[in-house]
């Protein structure tokens, strides 16, 4: 098996390789806009340099992924992946159904939080982490689901087959006590106290394991609850069954998925297409490296049936998986429908099943689809491009990271950094620098992404000794 | 153990984060060049960016030193090194000391080639080779030594305990027969007919083991010849040792050669002791990319007095090791004395045991000191950074490379390659270019570096089963 240190360095090497691209691609870019307008030959020349650079990138980005799969150690990741996948879904079980119901403390989750599907589920993973770490059966009220006035039943399997129901005793508000039989959870945005096992957090008897096998812990255990959570029911496995031939899925594929209407301008930016599909081709010119030839296609996902239509138009060399119908019924006036659910389920399950993501992390919808991609693979955390933010999980703790390269500010836009010093990163530029905050100066600013690693958070849970 | 495809994989990925910074630092800095003088604050700008990029690739190359200290295998990785080397030299000790010494065949090899000590020893090296491929014992004729009167035998240990002599057979010119039993062999620039073990091959059943070990295998085969060699006699090595202490010779240190007198202009072109230093100084970086900080120590060797007094005046934050006394003795006049030849025996000595070497490797002194090197380190094939040529043997075969990735020509001074065409480079422009020849087409011209990988040479000689 790897060691630790060895998977760390690993992924550092292979983060990094990226990062340097992205600095020297955007300063390269920076300069040609500012020589190119008077001189054109030097511009060209600019552009030649980063022609040449992005494939000497693809080379190397496409060799680490060589490296992990050669270094003898792909099946023992395998291996662990599946097994500390069962531990937690064996956890959940036991946890869901108690041995006796009636007497079980329960936390109670209502699904009417006002928000979108991906919102909605993160705040049931959400109320199902306090569950888990408070050893709590998690009861979810879902009757009259704005996506479905029946009920989450109707679609997924209940997250009980044994213990559904908070019986009659009466229900406290949070905090309440330990053995207050009945807690009722607020959204939380509004939670008081906070507990410390909020994400970012993973559990500490876990700690070890994941940081080892994953790239990216939380996404991983964030991902284990949907896994838990998003369980089909029959109907709702034949309709995704069905929808994935009828839309003609197949892999390899990149999965883009497009936010708008009340997104932009709002919560986010607009991307145009164009800025989607380079990264896109990006990823396929890497896996063509070596001179092989790969089949252009992308399964595209938008609540907007423009962009589709679009992307259609104007990459005709690709095949576009997508069903500009599904998007139409996206928008704002027809979203919290049936059919729109079965919609986005299905839009996120492909996105999720994809060999790439090239989305905005800003949307909860490209965030979830990432969670679940992490059930699929080992370690999924590096198969993403976001055009915005860094992963975040909504009402998390501050996300530190660690210097390990000492940071002399090059101007009065930096933050100066000591070995050891964490910072609280609020994004990355995308352009080698991110931004954030040194927790031991206050000093907010920017910084090399290079000289920074995560730092895992852990939390103090249950253990769920014997299952 | 790691496989071949891991340790090939792992050695590229160093090798071409190295030439993805040459490239993007050669073409920023031809940038700074042209923008510069009109534009201050551009050329500023552009520094910045060099600064940073640097730093970028020295925490790259560390991570990746930091990989191979921690991938599982570096316990092999010594353990091998060590069998191979005892493999090859019992073997040559078997070779040197036939049973019937009388009756065996040998192979006469003149010291007297009309060069300096490192073309010499790179002289007795192709002999040996030639011994080794033909299972003849191997003669070495130093009588009169242009560098000791007395021979080889008063500097180091014959190469045969048992079989130094000739004898009275008759002694014919190469080729010879197989059974000839005593055979002359003319210098390596006269060879005729040049038999397919020559630089670059390696044995073919040692191959595959040198591949996966080794990041250039004819480095480690030559540095074995040399192992056996330079076995000093008890007064070297009291030499090497009292000129080491004297010296105050400490690790870490980097070695600088600087091949100047008769060499400049003539077979190479002037190097300025800050273009050696420069990289000298990117190698403590790197050491000290976590914030660390390490003396900056170089063992300083050079045929000219003035180098050493010019580095010392220039760097006083070096500790330099270095006599300029030896340098002086190193001048042309006086160059093949007994007092010289200690001066470049211990020059060389020191070199190899460096951390890292800078220098030309136009020059055959750097080159035996790095082939030295390969003895003392599973594969330190790169640990150095040559100021002008990639490593070679004089009178080679060609030095074939295999594109892995196409290239399409960006100028009329490119070539263009398809994956699996055999390039014979000529050089490196360490700009991200090499310049070469594609075998295929006949057609000459550069080509991105990281297109290529080396290829290995074999050739199909003795076994010597049982030793
Ligand atoms: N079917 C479908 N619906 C989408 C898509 N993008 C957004 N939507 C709809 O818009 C909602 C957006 O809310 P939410 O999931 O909270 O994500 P966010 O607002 O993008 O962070 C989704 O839940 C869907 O109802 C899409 O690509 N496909
Ligand atoms: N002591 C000493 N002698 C040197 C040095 N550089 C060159 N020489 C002398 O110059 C000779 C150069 O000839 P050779 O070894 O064939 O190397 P090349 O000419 O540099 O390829 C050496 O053998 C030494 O006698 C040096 O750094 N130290």
């Amino acid at each position: 098996e790897p060691s630790l240190e060895y998977e760390l360095t690993r992924r550092r090497i292979h983060t990094n390789i990226a990062e340097i691209w992205s600095y020297f691609s955007s300063e390269l870019g920076k300069l040609r806009k500012v020589v190119g307008p008077g001189n054109a030959e030097l511009e060209e020349s600019i552009q030649q340099v980063l022609l040449q650079g992005a494939d000497h990138k693809r080379s190397l980005l496409s060799d680490m992924e060589q490296l992990r799969r050669v270094d003898g150690y792909e099946a023992w990741r395998q291996q662990e992946a599946n097994e500390l996948s069962d531990l937690v879904q064996r956890r959940l079980h036991h946890l869901q159904n108690p041995s006796d119901c009636q007497n079980a403390r329960k936390l109670v989750c209502k699904l009417n939080k006002g928000c979108g599907y991906g919102c909605q589920l993160h705040h049931v993973v959400y109320c199902f982490i306090v569950a888990y770490a408070t050893e709590r059966t998690l009861i979810l009220k879902s009757r009259g689901w704005r996506y479905h006035k029946g009920g989450w039943e109707e679609v997924f399997r209940p997250v009980s087959d044994s213990c559904q129901d908070a019986g009659t005793a009466y229900a406290y508000n949070w905090p309440g006590k330990p053995n207050t039989q009945v807690l009722v959870l607020p959204i939380i945005d509004s939670l008081m106290p906070r507990p410390p096992y909020l994400p970012l957090a993973v559990p500490e008897d876990l700690a070890p394991r994941l940081k080892r096998l994953h790239g990216d812990p939380i996404v991983w255990w964030v991902g284990q609850f949907l896994k838990y959570l998003l369980r089909p029911q029959p109907d709702t496995r034949d309709f995704l069954d069905s929808g994935m031939r009828k839309l003609g899925w197949e892999r390899p594929i990149v999965g883009v998925h497009v936010r708008r209407t009340d997104k932009v301008g709002t919560e986010a930016a607009f991307h145009d297409i164009d800025e989607y599909m380079t990264h896109v081709e990006d990823y396929y010119r890497t896996l063509e490296i070596n001179g092989s030839s790969v089949v252009r296609r992308i399964f595209l996902a938008s609540d907007d049936a423009r962009v589709i239509v679009e992307a259609r138009k104007k990459y005709p060399q690709y095949q576009i998986v997508g069903d500009p119908e599904v998007a139409r019924m996206a928008a704002v006036s027809t979203r919290y429908t049936d059919t729109a659910l079965n919609g986005i389920i299905l839009d996120i399950h492909l996105l999720s099943m994809s060999d790439y993501l090239v989305c905005t992390f800003s949307s909860q919808v490209c965030r979830v689809a990432y969670e679940i991609m992490q059930t699929m693979y080992p370690d999924a955390a590096y198969r993403f491009k976001s055009l915005d933010d860094i992963y975040y999980y909504g009402g998390q703790n501050p996300h530190n990271r660690r210097a390990v390269i000492p940071h002399k500010p090059r101007s009065h836009e930096d933050l100066q950094m000591k070995v050891g010093d964490l910072v609280s990163v609020a994004g990355n530029h995308w352009d080698g620098n991110s931004k954030g905050k040194n927790t031991r100066t206050n000093q907010g600013g920017l910084f090399p992404s290079f000289k920074v690693v995560d730092k895992v958070e852990t939390a103090k849970l249950p253990v769920y000794a014997g299952v």
